[in-house]
């Protein structure tokens, strides 16, 4: 009997570490403590997931981007089907393999950036045609489409296709867009082949109306999907709009499974997304503002170009552990920055992404210790008090 | 007895340890096996030093430039001088602190730069004065201004200031150039601060004529400075002219010191300078071609850009441990390069100093072993055998 039950244990815990599930620790008011298990690892969430655009963090090496401590990586379908083609990544052994990245990966299903980047595009209740921004060639999407290409890419976690609501939007608007969307939510589950570890996520729409929010979750949760997203947010509305709608969304999605918030955000987005019960997060903000001289610090953003840090021998931010704090000084930055070196976008990338994570780690703790209030307060004390104050800069 | 001997050998030790000097360990031919003691550590040679023009190496992660087998780099005084300027350099605590590299540092005295950058520059016997290419304003560079410079840089190696001969120069021009520069080689000598472990070394100058070279050589050694270079070379002469001039001229320079080819080169022209008796080198040429797309092979130069690449899942240079080769294949990199990707560039520029530095230390080791004319020969043979046959081409 021990025996057999000694034998039966590597096959018991084969399937517990591979079935793809969200495992609530703790709650403290709407924020969440949790883990997501999926095929390849363990997500500690509630979780930020730089974004691997083509199939590279932007100047990272992948190994530096798992040290600052992410889990999970994004990919967008839209650039990986352009350039250099999922049928030759899937050649190439898949995304994992291509760009050097054993965790999980979860990719968009590129209806977004077909908005937003591609040219005369044309929607159909089917789907979309429209022409790569790169090179013009004609190319379509469709929830099937959508659904073969993250196949091939390998993700662990793919998105359902939808259409982002563009805002503002009326109610009508509002309602016929996500209408399609759970049309194509349904399409996108028929089409999903579903593997041991792997999820499909469907996303919430509905704009900023709570009757549609509603609609569109009853729908979601007739398909039973291991994951949600809530969409259709960060898309100019403003921060407070989008608190004001994840005030009443994220409650109507089921508590058992993960809620991710796509495309947000700022550090004050994260904080105040975490405690109305987000679990999971992209953005390009700390990749795009590292090339673009800008650091989050625990006392605010800075911008390394200006001439006040040309003297500064003190570090970015001397509360981070990351290389950038630990071996560079301000002034090494700010040079590195007005040379045009790609050290300087490598070392900034680095940092933001550090302090991304190092934000979800506390925001975990916090969450596990019952002070995410606190945490909260805290956090927008230092943020609002600014930067430590200035070295003298000296002219030679 | 035995007490005292043991007490005192720590200082005995820290003595040997930071004297500047070259010991010669074994020749083949006139290749050279040897190790420079610094007071920043020691150098194997023959040695390639990776170019750190404005306090970085493009590109890359200091530990990972060491990572890649480089005892020392370059810095540029024309560059640094500029931008951010040396005194500001000496304020942050020295090249070696403001960059994050604790191993030696050589720094060029900024002659060369000044005649190929910079606008407006004028000649005199005193030195130069110049208008930066960056912004206009005006410096100037002497003897003693170098040498104040590369002494607030903290550099390991200093460089003579001298004016490289442009190619071609008829004899009078070059004996005239020549001199000039070993009268500024006696004021570099007279301006230099010596200290324990640190260095100067003299610029023997003299374009293609024996007679010059020697001339320069015998003023170079009525100094008695730690180190020579060659200089003058690597200017447009071409690869027979280059190792035509340094089958005499090398031999002119003390053979108990070590001798530094500046600006060379491609990996032919290592191999044929090695096997006449040079120990250093640098170039950007391993930096700038990892940034256009070019990657050195054991079977030659190869540009990744080139849709040969699309579909291979074989490794850059199957001989090589780098990252670039072991983690990531052909198909990858040629992705990254046509996307526009930092990273393109950062794996080709670490490939590349892998394989400058695997080159090097193969080397040394066919010195050490006394078969430097083989090695030659297999180098040869293997770069003029080509690439691997291309894998098939799928278009979707």
């Amino acid at each position: 009997m021990a025996i057999a039950a000694c034998l039966n244990a590597p096959t018991r815990l084969k399937k517990l570490m591979t079935e793809f599930r969200y495992e609530l620790l703790a709650t403290d008011g709407k924020a969440r403590l949790g883990r997501i298990h999926t095929a390849h690892g363990v997500i500690d969430t509630p979780a930020f997931m730089p974004v691997g655009t083509a199939a590279t963090v932007k100047g990272m090496l992948p190994e530096n981007v798992a040290d600052t401590g992410a889990q999970i990586l994004l990919g967008n379908t839209y650039h990986l089907m352009l350039r250099p083609g999922a049928e030759r990544i899937a050649r190439l052994g898949g995304l994992h393999k291509f760009m050097n990245w054993d965790k999980p990966i979860l990719t968009d299903s590129g209806g977004y950036q077909v908005m937003s980047l591609s040219k005369l595009r044309k929607i159909t209740e089917d789907g979309v045609t429209f022409k790569s921004h790169i090179d013009g060639r004609k190319f379509a999407l469709s929830p099937e489409r959508s659904m073969e290409i993250q196949h091939l890419l390998g993700s662990t976690i793919t998105m359902a296709f939808d259409e982002c609501t563009p805002f503002p939007a009326t109610e009508q608007q509002a309602a016929d867009s996500m209408r399609m969307s759970m049309r194509w939510a349904k399409r996108s589950k028929d089409a999903f082949v579903n593997r041991e570890g792997y999820a499909l996520y469907g996303i919430q729409q509905g704009s900023v109306f709570e009757n549609l929010r509603r609609e569109s979750s009853e729908k979601l949760t007739e398909l039973d999907l291991p994951g949600h997203s809530v969409g259709g947010l960060a898309v100019g509305e403003g921060q407070q709009i989008m608190f004001d709608t994840l005030d009443f969304c994220v409650d109507m999605l089921p508590a058992n499974k993960p809620r991710y918030l796509m495309g947000v955000g700022k550090p004050s987005d994260l904080v105040g997304a975490v405690m109305r019960g987000i679990d999971q997060f992209d953005c390009v903000l700390p990749t795009r503002s590292g090339r673009n001289a800008q650091g989050f610090t625990h006392r605010g953003t800075l911008n390394l170009k200006n001439g006040r840090h040309r003297d500064d021998d003190r570090p970015l931010d001397d509360q981070c552990n990351c290389p950038a704090c630990t071996k560079y000084s301000r002034a090494y930055l700010h040079h590195l920055i007005k040379a045009g070196e790609i050290l300087g976008a490598v070392l900034l990338t680095w940092h933001n992404l550090a302090y991304y994570q190092d934000l979800m780690a506390d925001m975990r703790e916090a969450i596990a210790e019952g002070r995410m209030d606190a945490f909260a307060r805290d956090f927008h004390a230092a943020q609002e008090g600014g930067d430590i104050d200035p070295m003298p800069i000296i002219e030679d």
